[in-house]
Parts: C-alpha cells; structure tokens; sequence
C-alpha cells in the first residue's frame, strides 16, 4: 500500500499537469465543464494502470498522451453518466449538468471524447484507437443495460456480472492493453495486459457494490444503499433476497419494483444484507477475479511495476471505500 | 440535379445498407434508438461528399466504411443536439430521446461516435482519426457556443460565422478531407477537399438559416422562424434588426431577449425579415462561400465526380428546402 502511494504522489502530478495542459487548449467555452469534471479528485487509477503497463513491458515512448486518454475517456463517461442518473453530486461536488447545464455537459463529454481520441491517434498506432473506440461501444452499452435494467428483480447473476464488466471494466482493460500495444513486445503481453485489466475492472466492481451497503455515509461521500434506492440490482441485493423465503422475497422486491422503500428500509435492508454476509460474498467474488488477474501477471517481466500490479490487486480487494 | 439524384439513387442504397449492416451488429440493447436516428430519412450528404471527393481522386480502397463513419458521427451529434434543444420532432418523426428515453439516447450516441472511430482506425491510417476527432471537437464546440448565445443580441457577425462553421462546416470539411486521405494523392489534394468541404458545409448552414425564415412549415416540416422561437440570431435576423431604427430595434431585442414573442409576432417579424430582402441577403453570402468551394475544385482532377461537386454547389445555393 505505501509502495503504491508512493508510486502515484510520483505519477500524479504528472497526469494532473497533462490533463490541465489540454483543458487549457481547448476553446475557453468549453473549459468550465471539462475542469469540473477533471478537477474534481478523481483517483487517476486508468491512467495509472497504463503507466505501469507500459513501464513494465519497458516502454520507450512518451506514456502520458496515451495515459491521460484514458482518464479524458472516463472523465466524458462520467459527465454524461450523471445526466442520465439525474446525480446531483460527485466526490461531494455539485454535477457538471447541474453547474453548466445538460446540453453544455453533454458536448463537454463528447468535447473529451474526441479529444482522446485525438491524442491516440497522434501515436500513429491504429491498434490503440481500435481498443479504446471497442472499450467505449462497451461500456456506453453496459450503461444502457444498467439503466434498462432499473428494478428489474428479474436479473440474473449472469446479467449482472454483464453488466459490471461493460460499464467497468472494460476501460480498465483497454487501459491496461493500449499499455502492452505502446510497448510494441507483441500480442502475449497484450493478451496478459487484456486479461489483467479486465479482471481488475471486475473485481473493482464487486467491491464497489459490496461498499455501497457498508460504508456508513462519512466514508463513500453518499449514503450507504444508495444502489438499492437508485433500484440497482447488484450482487449484495441478489444474494441477501436469494436468502428470503419465499413470502419475504415476494413481498420485498414487490416494494422494490414499486420504488416503495422508504428510508428507514433502505437502512435495514442494508444492515440485512451486510449482517447476513452477502457483502462478503461479493468481496469473495472479487478476489476470485483478482487472483485470475494475478495469474495474467506471470507473463509479465519481473520488475517493481509488475510487483506492484500485484500489490493493487490486494489493494482493491481489500479497500474499506 | 437529375445528374445529382442519379447519382444518389446509385449510392443510396450501398450506404444505407453498409449502416443496417452495422447496427444490426450492435448489442441489442441499443440497436432501437440507433436504428431510429439511422433510418429517420437523412440525405447523407456528409458520406456522399466522402465518396465523391474520393472517387474524384480515384481512391482504389473500399470506401464505404470511411463514408459512413461520416454518418454515424453526424446522427451521434443529431442524438445529443435533439436533447439539448429539447427537440419533439425530427424529420416529422418523434425524437430519440422522446422514444427511448435521455440516459439511452445519450448513450446510443457514445456508441456511434466509437464506431465511427472504430471503422475509421480499420484503415490503418492515424490521419482520418486525427482529421475527424478535430472535426468533432470542433463541432460540439461550436454547438456549445450556439446555446451559450441562444437570445445574445450582442451576437456580432463574425461569431455568427463561428458558431455555424463550428456547428455545420467543421464536419463536411472532415468528410471531403477524409476522401482526399484514403486516395493517398498527398497535401494538396487533402488541402483542395479541406477548402471545398469547409466552404461548401458553411453555405449550406448559411441557405439553412434563410430557409428557417422563408420555408411554409409544409416544405421544412417545421414551423418558419424557429430559430427565431429559438431565440437564436442568425444572419437573416441580424441583417433584418440591423435595418431597424433605433426606438424599434430596441424594442424588439428586449422582447427578443425576454422571450416574449407570442406566434403571431414570429409570424410577422419572419414575413419582415423576407420581405426586407434579408433572407435573400444570407443566401448571397452562401453564393460567396460557394464561390469559394468552386475555386478548390480547380486543384480536383477533371471528371464526372469532380463535375458533380460543383453541381452540388448550384443545388446547395437554390435549394427550397
């Protein structure tokens, strides 16, 4: 953990000051709402990764354009995301929507979209713009899937782990694989940068929803349960109703669809499902998908970023926000 | 004309079946609102100015999927523009965001635009994406200044033309640049399509504006003066408000500004705006951006293609709707 904090206080102000260079090229209209959202304390992880790829398989290119890609991609996902959650906060800041308007937010997000892309292509690698313009068709089609899927009781775990991957962790993925292909070491390293990424996406995920029903609001920045009154399926909710007899479960998720649960429920439901262990059994699930990205690592050289993907695996999987 | 329909009967229904193609690849999930925005009667004007500007420069490689990328970038834009403007109807039929809801409208969007880059990375050649993610940036750019100055009677002139090169010209200038490219016949033959495409998009926003003034809502299928409900100044407006004396002029901006015009003042101000000559005036600034797009044409190689670009040039200046 310390050997990663240290790593990124080197990384970041290097990512920061690439991603304030560009905002500062772009038309001062749009400047507002793409400062918003790339000021707002993100935690650099996709960028990251791609750092450590691409040092680990011994880049010799300038890393950061195709980095800091990665986190103008998912900066555009997250500008337009909280449209379509109505979000009225992030990271404990006011919306870009809400401060700018939709319409602006929206061609913000597409303003970074194409920014992105821009700077890839700049590489003259067309692999990158490949893998990167895949990993958005998926994740924008995971989103679509997510918000179909609102208070659907009818999802299965197979649906779900669907849907978790697209919105997730295939950017990690691309993140992880756009890394390999800079390094130019050939298609083992980018199917081991592939395999790695994607896994750590999803494990990144479960964690994420199992910490939505256990982190009290001081913690996360937002209410614990929050999925559960947004009416999101995820795994915790799937496993705790799995534990219901049947007049239990018909009952809940009645009120669940009919968006019926008060306040007090929500907070109930969710000691429930965390004193039930159905948190813990998503963190298991995680770490069932951190060690499949642990086992991608062995095709990557010996070196320290190769040790410490490794340590971020333990890291996600154990994190308490 | 006949020489132009011709031409497009031809073409037609290659490019519409290279997008039925593609959409129907898609996840299920996002195949309604694409399909709805792909099959909602555009005249693909963006890939057929890709396929001729090609042709003209004897492209030997396969162009259809460069020429659509063109329209699949043109509906992402179409999609996010419809939720920004509040939109009901587009091209008589129910918006996407109407049908399928904002969160899936935005997010089919995401995914057009990442195709379109996709299909564009499949040729190998870093400068399309280069050329069309500028062109894109650009475009949302010059969208977010439309609305920033949606009932601005400061708006001069000259940010007129900015707003209209950013929101229209930015795109046909990327989509005749990107023929010359594949064509491989250098820069200046990339340079000739750039100006032709940039002069050619801004005259035809410009014919665009005058038609929102002059057009019966039967022909435009839409209401004349909507921009001016819209509380956007455009150029017939300015010219027309600029004719004005100073008590009257005063007046009518501060309405303009409160948004206070009821039907019938919009009525009476576009039959205004037409009989003071001011519609005819921005179609004869169009004839000068035609003019120019003419002068381009003489560094094209002299054959039927080349022939048909400057007779879009004529169609696009008296067009009547």
């Amino acid at each position: 953990m310390n050997d990663i904090l240290h790593y990124l206080q080197g990384e970041l102000p290097r990512i920061n000051a690439f991603l304030d260079a560009e905002a500062d090229k772009l038309d001062p209209i749009v400047q507002p709402a793409v400062k918003h959202v790339l000021r707002a304390g993100g935690k650099r992880l996709r960028p990251l990764l791609t750092v450590l790829t691409a040092r680990a398989f011994e880049t010799q290119a300038d890393i950061y354009p195709l980095a800091c890609s990665l986190e103008l991609l998912h900066s555009a996902t997250l500008l337009h995301d909280d449209i379509l959650d109505a979000a009225e906060l992030r990271r404990g800041q006011e919306t870009a929507h809400l401060a700018f308007g939709k319409g602006s937010t929206i061609l913000a997000g597409d303003v970074l979209l194409a920014l992105a892309n821009r700077l890839v292509a700049e590489y003259g690698l067309p692999r990158l713009t490949l893998v990167l313009s895949e990993a958005i068709m998926r994740t924008a089609t995971g989103e679509v899937k997510e918000i179909a899927n609102v208070r659907n009781t009818a999802l299965t775990h197979d649906e779900y782990m669907e849907i978790i991957t697209g919105k997730t962790a295939y950017l990690f993925q691309a993140a992880a694989e756009c890394g390999a292909i800079l390094s130019g070491r050939g298609p083992e390293a980018e199917q081991a940068a592939h395999d790695y990424g994607l896994n750590l996406g999803i494990a990144f995920q479960l964690v994420d929803d199992a910490l939505d029903y256990v982190s009290p609001s001081d913690v996360m920045g937002k209410h614990s349960g929050g999925d559960l009154r947004e009416g999101k399926m995820t795994l915790p909710f799937i496993s705790y109703i799995k534990s219901l007899d049947e007049a239990l479960r018909s009952e809940l998720l009645a009120r669940f669809t009919a968006d019926a649960f008060t306040d007090e429920d929500i907070q109930r439901i969710a000691a429930e499902v965390v004193a039930g262990g159905h948190a813990q059994t998503t963190r298991d699930a995680a770490r069932h998908f951190a060690d499949e990205a642990r086992k991608a690592l062995s095709a990557f050289p010996e070196n320290a970023e190769t040790d410490l993907m490794a340590a971020i695996l333990d890291f996600v999987i154990s994190r308490e926000k």
